[in-house]
């Protein structure tokens, strides 16, 4: 293997179907508050979203979980509330509180949003994926991503987090064509948003439906699998080997129906989910990314150990990249993490 | 049929097994705050659980739903915190902000709940059960319940409601011989409660772990399934022919194990789940209770109709008792009650 020739990715191999045991492996927030190095650098820019579009920082604390446990993939640290504020949408974070956003509820708010405007907002974040192409090492996958149209307009109608988004339900059931306007809108920003994160250098791309699971399964299909399924599409007509994980967190059995109907290539798997039916379930060459449970990360010890292994043998012979099952939580001891991947990477 | 035989009651049939269509309906919190003659008796009283506490009072708001719609079972109107609260724990309700609890952080705690003191504290839950099995029309069922003892035990290390539960997680997993500790006395308080409303004239009764969507399946094993498996087991010695509803809110593709291992008569199924899925994996002779989306009884109108008619469809060769896939809320209009109904009771 001559230098030029580049080591094959781990990761990118699983996304293209193989299967690998130990699996590659990294974890969702792994760029976060559960490491001193991040809040330091955090402090620095008291303003979360101007962190998210700060190029150096940005790149300082993507590059960060790489250096401390050389996992096998960097994700983009952003927001996914990034695209709406770049469209223009208010969107603020409160220290404690959470992301505050302006309540959309009528036509001019969606006919408000501006793509021109957003991709020069945006543009930061493009240097950002660039200087991480450069810099990361050679078998370290980049992956970038975006709110999927569902969640991100959750958010928007809800005008913040809640744990039933309700505002947001109603209006797709009471007003489903200014509900579809607004997702069509932010399929059509998405779109755009991740071809251009394609374009800089990204690796492969990770859609976050987070908010999919507080749907019923007739609304699931309408708002979270129609519309990935149409971006699933544009995108592979652009970049026909860039490959796209797709992460509807809460699916539920729905899952299967998602990964056969949306074409993405693998599932971001929920710590709910028994891996063995998820594993199961998938059509050949398809990946799955998950899902063990934070607590047990937080917990170390014997739990972990024991989580990690039931989960290692569940999905050995089947391509799949060991994740979390949500983000890493802030209060998940460093250790732990090591020890995480200790045991991943000595699976025999 | 003379006026002593009494007529079948059509959800104790669905709940023995019988298919029926159109099938017997009840909402859960059909007695709440949607309802202006619920908010005129509640006003009498502004202290939540003494309102759970006062006969007078719980009787007669149990009784609202079935004077307005003809209801096909009514469900005793409590609180799943009343045991917490009777065996001692530190509960209170803030007017807007849910339950506050002590929380459970060791033994000293766990050792503190008696059982004694509660039977005497809940004494005028049964006080409850009696007046309303003697008050309701015949052909309406009377349920009662309790909240499953993971649930209870969450809130009880939380100290209240939570997105995610995180306290109680992490104890699961890093303290498992304490949390079982407080889950094995809640185990022995809920039996003793649930057996007491059995004793009182409840016809059935229906366990909420409401909170068990948050546990990965391992988890949802050792702290939903096995103690649920333990209840139905004791109460079924005790009351042979007392049909049961277990209803792990957010079990996922875990269901199919929840109702093949636990024993209950009928799984409630939340709004995420297929109908469809729960209905094929269903095991001869039980039933499904479920899944109307509460928001699109909010809505009413074509999509009340859709998705009503499309429940109606996926459940009809099934043992199945329609109702709403999580509680009814407090914005939904008592028309689209009536609306539904009218739905449901025209199925053909």
């Amino acid at each position: 293997m001559t230098e030029h020739t580049g080591p094959t990715k781990p990761l990118l191999a699983v996304l293209a179907g193989q299967t690998a045991h130990p699996p590659p492996i990294w974890l969702m927030r792994q760029a976060g508050r559960y490491l001193p190095e991040y809040r330091k650098v955090r402090a620095e820019a008291p303003d979360f979203l101007a962190f998210c579009l700060a190029p150096e920082l940005a790149t300082e604390v993507t590059l960060q979980p790489i250096r401390r446990y050389a996992f096998d993939a960097a994700i983009l640290f952003s927001d996914i509330l990034v695209p709406p504020f770049a469209l223009g949408h208010p969107v603020r974070f409160e220290a404690g509180e959470g992301p505050v956003l302006a309540r959309v509820t009528g036509r001019a708010d969606i006919e408000a949003l501006d793509l021109a405007r957003a991709r020069s907002v945006w543009a930061p974040v493009m240097e950002t994926v660039r200087r991480l192409r450069a810099a990361l090492p050679p078998q370290v996958a980049l992956i970038g991503f975006a709110g999927a149209p569902f969640t991100v307009a959750a958010y928007m109608v809800e005008g913040g987090g809640s744990r039933d988004f309700a505002a947001a339900r109603r209006m797709a059931y009471a007003q489903p064509e200014l509900f579809a306007a607004l997702v069509a809108r932010l399929e059509e920003a998405t779109l755009a948003y991740l071809c251009e994160q394609a374009e800089a250098g990204a690796e492969a791309l990770m859609l976050f439906d987070s908010w999919a699971g507080v749907l019923s399964p007739s609304q699931f299909r309408t708002w979270v699998m129609a519309p990935t399924a149409r971006l699933v599409c544009a995108l592979r007509a652009r970049f026909p080997h860039l490959p796209i994980i797709g992460f509807p967190r809460g699916a539920g059995p729905m899952l299967a129906d998602y990964v056969a109907t949306t074409g993405v290539n693998a599932a971001g798997v929920d710590t709910a989910l028994p891996a063995a039916w998820v594993a199961a379930m998938l059509p050949a060459g398809k990946a799955g990314q998950g899902n063990l449970d934070p607590m047990a990360l937080v917990a170390g010890g014997a739990a972990l150990r024991q989580e990690a292994e039931r989960l290692l043998q569940d999905i050995r012979d089947k391509p799949w990249i060991f994740n979390l099952g949500h983000g890493i939580v802030p209060e998940t001891p460093p250790d732990h993490v090591a020890e995480l991947i200790a045991i991943v990477r000595s699976a025999r």
